[in-house]
């Protein structure tokens, strides 16, 4: 057999590798480049997690050709088109330049001299084209941000076109998942033009700090695999009931006294900014939640009076309930520490959790049943919380933020902006439909989690319910529908720390990634593991530990333990 | 407060801690030395995985007392016993000592030359006592090794007695847990006595290298992580289906067709050895297992009609079933690999699988339908199973190794000789219990892994179960109880490789690891919650990416990614 020419396998594999791209392409034709070695019968396509091209989440439209360049280190680059409004001074684009360059071609350097003789099979440069006026180099994601990009791949140059920077990221992301190794490790990348967009504005994934203390190395690798799979936002969860690690500058009791240790298990501003830095030059929002009036038992040990004290009949129990909503002094902290909060955190929301609120011990204390009857809210303990909410919300808007909250603020009928994000994590599918559709027909716009809580695990290939939901399966108007920003992938902490949390984490929130970003038809299991079993291995290549679907084996296995 | 009183929630926590280990004592008495610093609140004992002494599993006989001595690692030394059989030649134990001293004191050299100044208070020695005139330092552990150890620890030294290498590494182990860091970062150890010895002689773990391949250092950390746990018994389940990484020198072709890469995705010689000779240098057995006559489509590949032919209607279909048991060179083949085999891995026992025969491939070959009726076997293909597997082990016989099998060979009536282990695997815990009693009723040796599939996950703490499943929990007699050699924890290999196996293991293998070793009556879910919950702390402080069991923290967080 000719090594030139392809098996019956390899055919018919990459058939059906093409085959899902035609969903959603104009044109398609592909004669993948020589190939060799693998008629020997070891790389059978059944067990071969490791076939060439493979785009996740996938680009909305595609044409790839026949033919094929050849890409070296040596001569390779990545440039700034002549017409850009971006240059060498662009700090993220060049970052991310290095980036993808090493994602390619691993960590050997570029040869200062590109060699002078080129390969007419060979593409040797990448211009990205800043389209706007204001590239925004040194600005922040946000949720209006424009991440859409052309990409043409073709001789001379492959051209990168996008409005600014952030569909600049997108774009790179995607040219260096169009790159693959032949069988002789050359890099290969075919002919292909793409025009792509994100479905969804926002599209999050929730970390927790505060069951478990998660060391900024881990919180950094995410935000790395989160570029890979096109996410912007880092929702971080970052104090709970268990413990407080968020240092702040204007209490730094709460951390002293609220952390589980101190020095070694807290966010110091810098941290927090070197967080926010790293996920900014992957475009990636940070938006920080500090969750009130519930799950807030770690707040306590460091702030005298912000709980309110439990009663056990007439006498104070010495245990706290959520925080005390009839002090003066409460509203005081609240406003010194959303102020601190809201320069520390550039985004334009913050979130302000609102959630699962138990009014036991509320109802207990005769402070605040008075309070309650001078208000005139009879035994409808909800309204208090309402009462402390709406407070909150107006402390927080005097910072000039919007804010995100758990649905049960919406359910309690708390006055609400309309920017506000409603954020859905409760019930069933048809729970969580009915939900959104309430939320929506209110105007409100509203974010999907319920069927994204990752930390829940089951044996097998959980990854196909994750995958299937749709936050806009539900009954309402095209308007609803446009209502419907996004959703966010949770890991919530009881069961995660820095030993487990991102093979758990990965691929499974690809799953969600590419429902967030691709065509809303684009849902076939069957398609969708092939590009998912050679997504993940990309990732472990890159150095994240992604888990297996299923049976099998990577080219380049992880290399850390 | 006087820093160097206990504070009432610290002598609570540690109350707590020895009422579990009073469990066993016969005399205890603690007070444990000085401590400060946590009494600022950041220690709230609720959340703390940190909490000093945790010994896993729990030795059979322990007297702990309130006297405390220091531990220098410039004056602590570990030395062999006047008395001993043992001496530096010993390279098992040479190793061991260095091994603990790191666990102890972490990189620090031991200074060439150890202080003058000893402080009263300071433990200085642990002299290694190996009582009997053959210390088996270059032997492999076996089924029969004496893994009994004493342990007193006090002034002038402390003393680890052990008839051989075997119980003095179990001893070093539980001599490392006694040893526990003051809120100074000293290290202390009480004194102590310890009589112990496990309650089963064989306590396994199976690893899956064929449905992922795993690089050798997750094999190896997992070793490091077994004798943390005093397992010793890696059982390797080293090709199946998927693929053959075994590299045979008789048979290369077998890994050269069959692995997933014939270099990238094997085990040579060299590695064999490697692990065989760690898991020695940790007194753990590596029992290989070649699964026949199924799970072999793997096998197939590199030997030509080594697998049956299955049939369409009158023609080949060109797929192959089970190993094909009618012709001779299926034997000849057999022979010459397990003569291999027998030589390259040095346990006393293989394992040859047997479990889930598919007939249907059987069943529409007309060769082997002929021979069926040749041979009287009707149509009872459980018959024609036998008859391989009975030459099978006729052929390992012959190569002097004793060999375990899964339980559907007992079940089909294979003719077997008495010490054969019975490997219990299938059913819920009803029918294991029954088929645990036939086993031992037959008088052949039982092994349990049913309850202890932890390739199977759930959310939670799934450990409970796990934890309370035991071996002898059926109704027998005394004698058909002591037939139960043991059990061993399985992670079969469809969903893990190098990127989560470690951390999906531990420290869920722990909880069967204290049922295989401990008293049977070792088994409240809340003492050995806080025990297991340090103990995982130990074993990430060590480098074992461990997963929390729920929400806390470790003094020392997993260092790796």
């Amino acid at each position: 057999m000719d090594r030139n020419q392809l098996t019956e396998e390899e055919s018919s594999r990459r058939v059906n590798i093409m085959g899902l791209l035609l969903n959603c392409a104009v044109f398609l034709l592909v004669v993948i480049v020589c190939s060799g070695w693998q008629d020997d019968g070891n790389y059978d396509g059944r067990l071969s997690d490791s076939d060439p091209i493979s785009l996740w989440p996938l680009p909305q439209k595609i044409q790839i050709s026949a033919v094929a360049f050849k890409l070296s280190a040596s001569s390779f680059q990545i440039s700034h088109a002549k017409e850009s409004s971006a240059g060498p001074g662009c700090n993220l684009l060049q970052n991310a330049f290095r980036r993808y360059f090493e994602y390619m071609f691993g960590s050997v350097k570029n040869e200062a001299k590109p060699r002078k003789k080129v390969f007419s099979s060979e593409l040797t440069e990448l211009q990205v084209w800043i389209t706007s006026a204001d590239p925004e180099c040194d600005g922040y994601p946000s949720l209006k941000s424009d991440e859409s990009y052309e990409l043409s791949v073709d001789q001379p140059s492959a051209v990168l076109k996008a409005s600014n920077v952030w569909g600049a990221l997108r774009g790179l992301e995607t040219f260096s998942q169009l790159v693959y190794e032949d069988d002789y490790g050359v890099n290969i990348i075919n002919k292909t033009s793409i025009v792509d967009f994100p479905r969804f504005a926002h599209r999050g994934i929730l970390l927790d700090t505060s069951r478990h203390y998660l060391p900024l190395r881990v919180i950094l690798a995410n935000l790395e695999a989160m570029a890979m799979n096109k996410y912007n936002v880092f929702h971080w969860h970052i104090v709970d009931d268990p413990s407080f690690p968020y240092f702040s500058r204007t209490f730094p009791e709460l951390s002293q006294k609220g952390a589980f240790h101190p020095y070694t298990h807290v966010y110091t501003p810098a941290d927090v900014k070197m967080v926010i830095e790293f996920a900014r030059m992957r475009g990636i929002r940070v938006i920080p939640e500090f969750d009130t009036p519930g799950h807030t038992q770690s707040w306590g040990k460091g702030q005298k009076d912000l709980l309110t004290p439990c009663y056990s009949g007439s006498s104070p129990s010495g245990t706290f309930g959520p925080v005390n909503p009839i002090l003066n002094t409460t509203y005081e902290f609240m406003g010194r520490f959303f102020k601190e909060v809201s320069t520390m955190f550039p985004d334009a929301y913050v979130h302000l959790g609102g959630d699962e609120v138990d009014f036991s011990c509320w109802k207990s204390n005769p402070d605040i049943q008075k309070f309650m009857e001078e208000h005139g809210f009879g035994h409808d303990y909800s309204k208090l919380e309402s009462y402390y909410i709406q407070r909150l919300l107006d402390i927080v808007s005097s910072t000039n933020k919007g804010y995100m909250i758990w649905q049960e603020v919406f359910d309690n009928g708390v006055k609400l902006k309309l920017d506000t994000l409603i954020h859905v994590w409760m019930g069933n599918k048809a729970q969580y439909e009915t939900e959104t559709a309430r939320v929506t027909a209110a105007g409100f716009h509203a974010l999907l989690s319920t069927p994204w809580y990752l930390n829940y695990i089951s044996y097998g290939q959980d990854w196909h319910d994750i995958y299937t939901a749709d936050p806009q399966s539900f009954n309402g108007t095209e308007e609803q529908k446009k209502l419907v920003i996004g959703g966010e992938a949770c890991l919530w902490g009881e069961y995660v720390d820095a030993t487990n949390l991102t093979p758990r984490l990965w691929p499974r929130a690809s799953a969600v990634a590419e429902r967030l970003w691709s065509d809303k038809d684009v849902k076939d299991i069957g398609n969708a593991y092939g590009r998912l079993a050679q997504h993940r291995c990309r990732m472990v290549q890159r150095g994240i530990p992604a888990e297996p679907l299923f049976v099998g084996y990577c080219r380049h296995e992880y290399k850390g333990l």
